[in-house]
């Protein structure tokens, strides 16, 4: 199939509170600024992105199944849904777009249960714990997939 | 108390996707296949149906509310939120209507965590893995429930 | 594969004495009503069944294997056996003929031990809740799944 | 309902070859042994007993259903089957004559799997440990609560 | 920080059809009502209250973000969330406001499944079974640790 | 050891309350009518009884150690110390006397909770499920163990 | 029946030592201070209190028993016997009078062993997290309960 | 005890469909196969075989007990009573003759229930996984046991 | 602060029948041997001991609480009371007093449940398997950790 | 491919001190026994054999990688690893080499923790619980294997 | 802390068969080949990389800590140890030298085992899923922490 | 067996780099402080000490078969091991020495992960959370074990 040259880059629950929110454990930097660098980075390897917050469990659900036919990939931070939610599972399993996932805290080293993925097993792979930069590399590797 | 000769069906999250999703496990029949034959189906017995599909949780959870006092029954597949959505069906005891729930795969033979259902403790009963025919089946079942 | 026009219909321990036994979860309708309205669904579909019931976990095993190149698909209420006989499951799958599990009341709202079944794995579906209009719908789920 | 003045007495599998069978934990004494003491125990009560002896689940269930409307209560020793078998505690259930559960041994003092019995939550009540005087205590029970 | 005299009450998911509502569980009285009586208690203290119902997880989220700066503490009642949802409990201790957790029925008397909260952790406390009196019981709590 | 032809009758927490508490499940005799029925059960063997009852841990312990030899056997109804309490279990297997547990409510048709005894692995054996014949089954098996 | 206008207060293991116990946790109030506060607000509605500390699950059971007949409800802090005493549970179901737990931490956020409760089930709701005023939400919805 | 130079060998539900059962996990020997071999190996090394089929698990039993005093060894593959049948395993150190459990397929490489066997630790080893050379591999062990 | 140098030795239940009960596991020693032989050691370092011993609960957290002030230190062997009393455990973090929690028997060769221990995470550490020793050993520890 | 009449034979942790390693479960043969007699069965069928035996996990991995591409199969005994490695597993099924695992004691009839093999699912099969004979059978289950 | 500009590159066990090891799961690259792209990655930065490769959980914890003091970073994929080794977790925790997790594979794909991972909390964070990719990620993600 | 006056003790993975490791959790003393301060607390008894240690399993279970026969006692600190390794626990009741388990940390203090030893059960007894004495106090208790 040939390249749309656009990755969707979603965010999660409370990730629009980026840089106020808990600050020990996620940092100064927002949301925004993790949008700007990925910008950055699609843009030297030929991409764009379409970014796309939602608290919404269903929203997201609407999102994923929009980007069926129009982008190649999709880097998503599904933060607290990460640990509850099958529908956002089978929405990115039911349109067949490779997707990453990332998390900007290392969830390995919080509560229990946040151990759980319900996403990670639909996804190429997972990023964990690298703040705004867990993006990036999501970014990347999905670019690297692409490239293969 | 006197029948509406209305029968609420609705639609889970990633139905409406339905024919183009992970067809191996769900089939080319689309939702408004489904819901065609379903149609033809109440109209024989003198019924009327409405449909709703939605990806959102409190979404299904607002239309489940509108349904008290308008409809004879509900024919519910909750897709994924069957395995997490509490608020669905507290909201189906809450408007004690009679319900049957629905899913077209056969969700015994899925992932673990498609065993279990927080929904069909409240419904009359439950049909799984028969494709589209699960709900004409389901129909069928409340039809028969409410001629009692 | 011709078919041959036969519906075995299997029920499991304690369901010959339905009508008398414990009328609050099963009704007062015996298994003798079940097998006549069985046939006339069967009949109007150009189908003949045949009935058979045992309290004995090895005598379903025999009858399931004597069913082999004979019928075309199995209604099983595998009564208790269901939450505790993988043996059955084991004839169900070596003989490799499509078969619906059919149960009289919700097993989804009665002892945990009850929500677990071995043999909806190795069925098409499963059909829980609705008395005897369970095995209706199985036998005509099955029908269904034959016809495609 | 006027008493018949008859108990049953079921003998679960592996209890026809006690006083060969383990010795150190089931004792010398025979199957026949107990019956005898316990009619005996009923004589002296105006009750005869009508013992039965099965190694088959469904050779139970099917005694089990025939003491419908003829006996006045059971006294089971379900043996393995009291931790495997919910045939047999649907059996009871279904046919509705208070039964009492006997074990030989202290199921409490052995292997975590004879700790759980699925036939208990269906008796009055349960005996357990005083070899063969286990029946002769539940048998007393029984007699004690038809008093009542 | 200066106190803004402003309280959010947030009704979670089917608190809307309160009174008409499995009245056996949850009562008569209505969410109106419960909203009259916290407003009087408020404004004895020299408060106002802002009331918010939704049946949407996200929804909630996006209330209580926009609580940030604007209120000094929440009353919560996350009904079903309560058990289901991080996201809740993430958008709580995001926003870092002093939260209540309260209910109408007591959840420890109810489904094993209502016994474990996600949010209680991030709040004060938790108060439960008191039916309307547990918001009020809860206003007075956050009140009490305001002045504090 | 030649016998003293005392037995000691242990009654845990709330036991003393018989007869008022819980009707429903516990009925209406009270301790009293139960240590006068076994007293007399005991006397017709040539034995005496002693009773003892605590609502305290601590204190059945004492007692127990204090039955060391003094007594030929221990009739107890831990109540719900059966269910919590290592210190009475390594009570009675620290003083070696032959011990039966008995309870007056069949605790396998109750909370999971009350399923499990701590008490019966060191015990002869348990009955079940009686009311107070439960404690007079007990005395029977006692005495009869002790004749062996 | 009529009211006693009196309220038993009970405070469980280590209350007593209120104040210079883990302050981090629970303060530097003391348990008489409570007591206090406590008597004022019963004074307000016409009512007394009686208060009691132990340290003895053995001594509680021995107080609930004497309320029966003499008070209106209760007020009970079990401390760490929440989580390990079916006891007082029983104790408190046994005598059927109205019973409110209380804790002055939010045992919620605290080891997981401190978030089951033997005791909420069989009171009217649960208060949790507020320090003393726990007591006093506790009180005030005990007496909102008889007012009823 | 003088050897009688025969050793049972007992085959358990659904082998007698061996060689049309699920071909891909048992292969197309059939049972007659097995006992033919088996035949052979036992002749030379001096012994004969009695075989044995059934789909019942008391019909198992019934053929174990009388084993006793008859057959110096016995070769059983259980199928799926393997995983379910406690009587079974009690049959077996009843009449405690020596017994080693086969296994057609490799059961730890299939359904984590398969993975779990009540009749292992009876008997005096177990073999799995080499289709029809288990029960050879099975009966030479045996024979190299009783040469001990 | 300034030592005190007295160190209290609390034994929990059954300890004051040590050497005539369970001799197999605990020896033949009695509880007045060991706290002879404490006394010496804790002579030889220049400090006193105070020995209690209690088959309570409360009895035992009753003088924990006397011990705050008064004493340096604690060597409590807690007996079953390791395993369910959190109140305990509770007592000695509540009185900030150094304690080590000892064992006679090795608690790890024991049944499961003695495995796991409510004291140990609230004790500097914990010393089980040397009999009398343990004590010993202990009391040295808690000298060695008052001198650093 | 062609065969290459070479057996490795893997003796992992502790098997070189058989003979004086707890003789009640392991007797009085040697390793050296072990590798004489499977020498003598592989010569008949002309192979040979290769032993190792290492206590060391990394020493065994290291082993079978330098198995592929030089031997026909590998009979293994993988001792205490059996219950702990995943490593070792994945040397296994990264050579694609079929093995067999053996044990010298029937695994089942031990600690909980010996009932789980990380080996087995990648193994042709796996034999249990006869001394040294395990071996045995297990090299001429292979050989058979290979001979397929 | 002046930085050494060297990282070191651990695979764990099996990864130096790479490329012909599980190559559906694993792929056909070698770890040559990681370690000559890792290198690139490096020198662009500024940094050179150290490479060490072991089957042996002893060998993996000797370098790492002989990493103390001499590398800035630690890129880790630990294989099968990271399921099973806490030795390698307080190797990393003990150096206290900032370490990345990487796997090949998606580890969340595959068996439940492979889930839990030992070392990821004592990590920066963890990348998973993206064949030799992950390295690199990882070590990008490790010089951006660096560069902090 | 005449005592040969020489006492091994072990140190596992990680010891070697204490001091300078987790100071929080395990002080700034030395392995080699330990030796020495063991070497004088032996040379007082008349003994010997030698010492290990070792960061790989396999070198520790070599080292342990290597002290049969040699030693009269063993110290062991098996680290991480004590979680994860059953084959030290076998090289241990292998060769039947007594052998003392002893810890730096209170190991109940920390991760759940921490709180299960499989070394414990084949050892005299545990020492756990003294420091630099955990290892003292083993030894002494060791010596009193072989006075005995």
């Amino acid at each position: 199939m040939a390249l749309k040259h656009l990755i969707a880059v979603i965010h999660g629950p409370n990730i629009n509170i980026l840089g106020s929110r808990e600050i020990g454990i996620y940092g100064t930097g927002t949301m925004s600024d993790i949008n700007s660098r990925l910008e950055t980075v699609a843009q030297k390897n030929g991409f764009k992105i379409e970014t796309f917050q939602s608290n919404s469990e269903g929203g997201i659900i609407d999102y994923i199944q929009q980007c069926a036919g129009r982008v190649d990939g999709i880097v998503i931070n599904p933060g607290a849904y990460t640990h509850t939610s099958i529908a956002i599972r089978d929405a990115i399993s039911g349109i067949a777009i490779p997707a990453v996932e990332v998390h900007l805290s290392n969830i390995y080293k919080r509560e229990e249960f946040r151990k759980h993925s319900f996403i990670a097993p639909v996804c190429i792979g997972q990023i964990s714990g690298f703040d705004g930069f867990s993006y990036e590399a999501g970014l990347l590797a999905l670019l690297e997939h692409l490239g293969k």
